[in-house]
């Protein structure tokens, strides 16, 4: 695995080599974390955003960089997830609970996404992301989140598999 | 979104621009399978290998491209999950059922992943994978997979959050 090289470096990714294996990094982050967050009312909270590499909307769960903010670059995984949870989805948690991190795609790119449980939600804005992004918040029942899953993709919105990974520590824990 | 362009053209991953958004997609394959697999003994079946992106051994589901194999572009995906799951794991599933598809990473590419559920499995040989894989199979009892985990993670193996996606199946289904 020696023999490494910079293949391309764009402004937000680099594509890099290895032996001859090829893969994609960010730029300007160190990784990302991905929040689990479920209201007082017994909702899971998703976000739908048009996602450039797929043409089209993607329903996923809150989710950010951490360290892509200039002069922020050692911001804690915690405090990017509230950030994030807050600008995404106008709710805020009085605390983070670490679930698990891990290389979601280990055959493409080196990025880690760390998964945190948000603890005791309460709504303080409107949500909907940062002036770049155009965000749509849902608060789904968890009673019904299949059935709502299958009308997004009938309505031709792509379902994030990672929406499963937290949906597995939600059921573990409420069993 | 229109103003696309080729930042880049690899032999395996091509880097492309639409807008300002920077992602990747691969250059020879359609898509992946991802394997759900529980033997008749109520283990999962993963795989932990080199992922030269990590710079280190990484634990996944059994997994692997659809379409990539030259002269067999229109690879039917069962049939894909049939062939990747016996190169890997060495069992062969009756069939397979489908679960969900969809981007594990959308903001980085616009990679999109099936998931399968293996039905009936027998075992027909070592798995391992092809020769240019350095493969190691694990039977995982159901029961102890968390601990068991935590213990490959302690170790310094990467865990891929996928295998939590694939829990959440084998957890609804089994009540």
């Amino acid at each position: 695995m020696s023999n490494e090289a910079i293949l391309f470096e764009g402004d937000y990714l680099r594509l890099r080599r290895r032996g001859t294996w090829e893969y994609a990094e960010r730029v300007n982050a160190r990784g990302a974390v991905v929040i689990v967050a479920v209201t007082p009312d017994n909702e899971l909270l998703l976000v739908e955003q048009p996602r450039a590499p797929m043409g089209g909307p993607v329903l996923e769960l809150p989710a950010g960089l951490v360290g892509d903010i200039q002069g922020e670059e050692n911001e804690d995984m915690a405090v990017a997830a509230g950030r994030e949870l807050e600008e995404e989805t106008g709710y805020r948690a009085a605390r983070f609970e670490f679930l698990t991190a891990g290389p979601p795609s280990a055959g493409l790119a080196g990025e880690v996404l760390s998964f945190y449980r948000a603890i005791e939600l309460t709504r303080v804005g409107a949500g909907g992301g940062d002036e770049t992004e155009e965000i749509t918040v849902y608060a789904v029942p968890l009673g019904e989140i299949e059935p709502w899953l299958q009308d997004k993709r009938d309505a031709g919105v792509w379902v994030d598999p990672k929406i499963y990974t937290g949906l597995y520590f939600i059921q573990r824990d409420q069993g």
